[in-house]
């Protein structure tokens, strides 16, 4: 520690305790931000020139220093220790080493405040458009999927009861919904991560004659923060990053729930192939869905970040605390859980399962789950629904003390039911056309689906 | 128990346990919805009479029976109790009292699942309009208490230190912005629950020829859900409302905290007025922030709901399940919450507290906030940053040692420190100066702030 | 308002904004701590006419006069409005009516805050009494259902796929030790909330020469706070409360999923009776297991408690402050949640389900969950286990590639795999005995499980 | 991957997919536990030579190539890469090259899934050992920074209002409670940490007459699960470990909460040493409080941590469930955070603050602190407290319209206000006579503080 002064130690008489010192640094993991910094600091460089806060050629050099600092990163020639405090004093050390004097103009009209707030702004925006391209990639995944499963019956549920048969193509088609809300969502919030703080200063902006307005559209952003203590205090954005994040999961890990339930040897829905599962230390037969039931545990540790930087932001008086330095850990480790998990699930998808449509045929020809569709055929024959429902509640009931299905029953006994029941009835109770009939907008008939399909397919071409 | 069966006991033979219709039933909290339920209902049999599923006289009869429940709700004369299970079937039954046999027909082609979801949108929407209109109130009180305090100054802080001294208005302004992304938030937000799920049906659609583009334009949504599965197991808006909730408390909470270190004997920034304070029961002298600690306190109850949802909805295979019947108390708690906490801050900032120039003007005058300034007033001369960075550095800790400020010393001293200063420094470090000097966009200086205030309050007149 | 001051008015000129006494009041939610109030103040009179610091006539008035106000309670004549600002107010404001100026000696030597925390302290000890008796009783009903089944089998999982089979009592014997682990939670964290904060006033102590150790054995506490400031600021208790609290609705919601999944129509290993079952409101054949999925639903509830009690604390400087009145409702609902839960599951394990051992029977008798024991076999006969479990893995995988179950092979097919096998292996890999043999200390081996049921029924029975 | 099948490949024919295979393996994190891996194991081998499973020999040489590899990893020679999936399967595969076809005997009667929870229990109980050392230090360096500064008097607050004064020793003491309670709860829950899961198998025991007792005991584990699926599947000890953690945390913000205040300007109770304050990198006067903030700020990480196992153990059914590899990473944060946050926070009370009595003296003596006093002189002798209360509260008013404090009222202006006051009230007024004055048990009276320092002194000693 000894060599290297802080930036800020002038007022200083004594160094900090090393143990305190290494409880302060964020070098550790803030480096990840370097070629953000970089690229933030380059701006900032050429802004100073551009308004003749320093000369050009000051700019130029300090631009070429730092693009010099980049390469030996890259190149991995550059990697600041503990004593470096963090990634920002790191750069600004090694520059000065570089280019001289002139390495220390590149500070001023600026603070660390604004400039952490754009580099951390800068790598999320980045990381939000790969995971919007990772959801487009997991909804052309699950449209393939589904494509050739438009008339392959699964059974739906409610209450993880049998309610009533779906399309294969039509459930699966429910997770490309989902993931359409998420990749809004993080396209409505970049527009709160893509506004820039740098030259909010420490907290009041500076005397220098800056002009944010062109160091902001340097690096994309949309506009400057019109505020300087919110510029610096600001981490809604991170907030609703890891909001967004957090849904993410949500729909990963009830997809993950079903394919867990569908591998089930009480479900077999599907089969597991090899790239996707695992076996055991001990049971040889074992076929473990192991990726699956890791989404749906990660699912908790992006909702405990989130959680944690509420807390952090929770009756923090204005401008700049230290506590906002716990931000970065939690973005980081929500992005790389929430890519993982894309991935993973993407894979799985693609290559991990088979559906076993013997299995499923099976399975939605031995329920109950038409019976919604006597009541509706009574129904659509002028009988009140209730009534018609508890009618054939009192069918299902005796058919179950029978063991029998309704397909079971002669049209003599569906006519002392009721006198309405016609021969029609053996038609409309048949899986097939159970789910062909319910061809209302969004519903599972085989129409719908295909409709559904093809719109889902020109957004994504859109795209 | 025993006089009502329920809607659904013809497969059933005996009753519920009466302990386990107490668990089950929502009717307690969900009586809530009564009117948008209604309102829901009406659309519904609009709709069936438009496409001739049921007869014209029918919908009529049935949209009149709605309204008469609608009246004895409205004078009290319709309290439906714990046996009614939920709102839905206290609904239903009283309209089969008031219609008739025609009553049964109104839950044709649709489902609890599909029903239940759009009352909880019509409700939260019409929240979210409220909540905007508060927020609106909210910018416009800020403005208000902000706009004669251009030229206070009070010290601006980071890591509770004072920072540099700031315009007044300019600190109360970065909570205008705050509630601006609020406003926003809930903007974008109301899009995804502004969709409607009428005519998902349980989970599948349905058999009848339904018009859902008809029923959702009747009840204003923006369109119908694609997905009848997504449709009945989305509950990501109200998440998402939860999130933009808990932000909004974060906002309130940073600002609470403020007036209650304000308010403190040691900074006496501010009083408290007797409308807004309360005192003790045992130390007649205390005058207690009892709003702002509220607040602040309430902040972990918008969190809680939040998380809360987030569990209940992690892992839960398609579709509806039963458990998201625990959406309904989370939201209703976090809206009355917010709105609350929305209107008693909006009082607070506008009736509850004055600030004491005086003791804001000491403040600024004694400490070291304008050491930047001498280092920029060094910088300006061509002394690069850091090196006038840390000269300052010096300067200040030699003053702190013989108990000046920085206005104290000399201009000998000032020489003697470095030939660049001259006389001008005394100007550029009083305070006022300092502030003014800071007039980068979105700096705390004087004509920023103005320019700042003018254009929120146009973005306010605007809406 | 304007009929009834606050006690602490007198410094006061102008009166509460009536939104803010509004806001501020908790009369609405902690007259539930009535009867703990008046028990409390009793013991604080007794206390002070004990020490000679009000006269045995004024104490003797003052205990007369709060027990009146309990009986009013009672009889549902008195009910304080939200003009009374809180429960310990509206009480002592009461009693001032009932027994005249001496009621104004009662808060003698005590403050709001040192009584607040006597009653919630109170309040949560007797819920803490009675959770521990529900817990005892929820252990009694499982061990009454797992009794018979010592010999049924039931597959047993690990990452939901089939693993080894075990004996029903012992799966259901893992939550009599779950349970039993939070009742000893319970017990150790009864011990820090029967600590007496009274007498410890405001935060200071103070100056009347009162007796806390009295007071405290009056109103059975182990003993006083041994710290004045920490006693009306600590609520470590309550959070302690609520993280057992989550842990109980942790278990109950992992028994409540495999409730659900058992009464799924795939796996089928219970039927749901009348008693604790619903239906739908369109799907007539339905039979949904509500009582799991919104146990299940309210876990979410409980962990938002926590976490929101948790918010509340963080970086709370001390002593009170308003903040922690947010504690009382968090506290409630997670009381009524755990109480109304726990009753719920005891009903649906003793009335609610049915096991259908025909089922279960079938399914240990179609898998490959005896795999372990033919690697265990090899290795008995000194095959290195590792080794035996990959020649098992291949085996499976023919098995499966033959549509055969190991009890298919023939000796011949044994022999060919591996010379160590002989006739005795059909024997060791049928399911009863592949469950018999897992006779290790706790494993599911009969023996084993009768011993744990005996030695669970002890314990039972000590209590 | 390709050279390195895995343990458990026979039964599969193709490799896992390379994203997959990086998406499951815990190596990455998991390799923490090696040393305690190792330490299971040799316990594991010894029981299964004591119980005659494998021979003397065989087991001498497992626990000989056990300690091999602890040697090769203490020197470095031991990294294993991704493609070991996990550390267990790590060790064994070393194992196997070291001793031969023995190796492969280690995993005889043994499951992943109990010997994951031995090692998870081995290290967490390590580390509660230490951070209940760490606990005491930290009582013990309250506790000498209390000790000079019994009749050291700073304002009590409520409501951060000036409510009391206090002993500084008092106040700091609030803090060796909290501890205590931390130290407590760590003892306690270390029970529940301290049982054995190993032999527990994958879920239902073995089939080998393995000796559990006996493997526990040579691990130092107070007694064997008792159940084998509970053990396998039981996270509770984590979560239990997670909330102590979040309640030290707790603790901890206050204090840091506290220090930020009195390290404003505004406050000014203490200096910041340059041990543990750091400066900015814009404003060279600045003195900043990192540690605390950063303190407060990691608060959240851990409440985070809480969650996110809650999260995964929520409605998950047994036994073992990949899900659970989760709760490694947030118990290593958790630990990370509160032994380092522990440390920073001892330092900083040791080395990083100077309180300033000056300045303390300076704030009791000017505010209106002591009028509860007054009000208790009053009903001292004999005037109701209510009444007493009231009496000065209207004092307060007038002195502060006067801008007196209570000290400048002449004798006849008390005279004025009560015929009771006497010439004594001075005295009784007297900053360090209203702080001695509050003698009552555990209040902040000289004599009480300085049994208080005794009994806190002894405890640790007694340790």
């Amino acid at each position: 520690m000894s060599t290297q002064p802080q930036p800020w130690s002038q007022r200083f008489e004594s160094a900090l305790h090393p143990a305190i010192a290494r409880f302060n640094a964020s070098i550790g993991f803030d480096i990840r931000l370097i070629e953000y910094d970089l690229t933030g600091s380059q701006a900032h460089a050429k802004m100073l020139a551009k308004t003749g806060i320093i000369s050009p050629e000051e700019g130029e050099r300090l631009i070429q220093g730092l693009e010099q600092i980049r390469q030996e990163y890259r190149q991995g020639r550059f990697s600041p220790g503990i004593d470096a405090e963090d990634v920002h004093f790191a750069v600004e050390r090694r520059l000065t080493e570089l280019v001289g004097d002139v390495g220390k103009k590149l500070h001023t009209a600026r603070s660390r405040n604004d400039q952490v707030g754009t580099d951390i702004r800068l790598y999320l925006r980045a990381e939000i458009d790969q995971i919007q391209q990772q959801l487009r990639q997991w909804q052309r995944t699950l449209l393939e999927v589904a494509t050739p499963h438009v008339e392959t019956l699964i059974p739906g549920y409610t209450h993880l009861q049998r309610a009533q048969p779906l399309s294969l193509a039509h459930h699966l088609l429910a997770y490309v919904e989902m993931a359409e809300r998420d990749w809004q969502r993080l396209a409505q919030l970049r527009q709160r991560v893509n506004v820039s703080p740098l030259g909010a200063g420490a907290l009041a902006g500076t005397t220098f004659p800056i002009d944010r307005h062109y160091s902001a559209q340097l690096l994309g952003f949309a506009e400057p923060y019109r505020n300087s203590l919110d510029a610096v205090s600001d981490r809604d954005f991170a907030i609703e990053f890891l909001c967004a994040a957090s849904l993410i999961m949500v729909h990963l890990s009830r997809l993950a729930e079903e394919v867990i339930l569908w591998a089930s040897e009480e479900f077999a829905f599907i089969q597991l192939t090899d790239t996707c599962a695992t076996g055991s230390s001990i049971m040889p037969q074992k076929k473990n869905p192991d990726v699956p039931e890791l989404v749906r545990g990660k699912t908790g540790r992006v909702f405990g970040h989130l959680q944690a930087l509420l807390v952090v932001m929770k009756g923090l008086p204005l401008a700049y605390n230290k506590d906002l330095q716990e931000d970065k850990e939690a973005i980081f480790d929500a992005v790389d859980t929430v890519t993982a998990c894309l991935e993973a699930m993407t894979i799985l998808m693609a290559q991990g399962i088979v559906f076993q449509p013997q299995r499923l045929a099976a399975a939605v020809n031995s329920d109950f789950a038409n019976a919604t569709d006597v009541a509706d055929y009574l129904a659509s024959k002028g009988v009140p629904f209730r009534e018609a429902y508890n009618l054939v509640g009192r069918v299902v009931k005796t058919c179950l003390e029978q063991g029998k299905f309704l397909k079971d029953l002669t049209l003599q006994e569906w006519q002392a039911l009721h006198p309405a029941f016609e021969n029609d009835i053996y038609e409309r109770i048949a899986p097939q056309q159970v789910v062909a009939a319910r061809n209302s907008y969004g519903g599972t008939g085989f129409a719908q689906v295909r409709m559904a399909l093809e719109e889902a397919r020109r957004r994504l071409n859109d795209f």
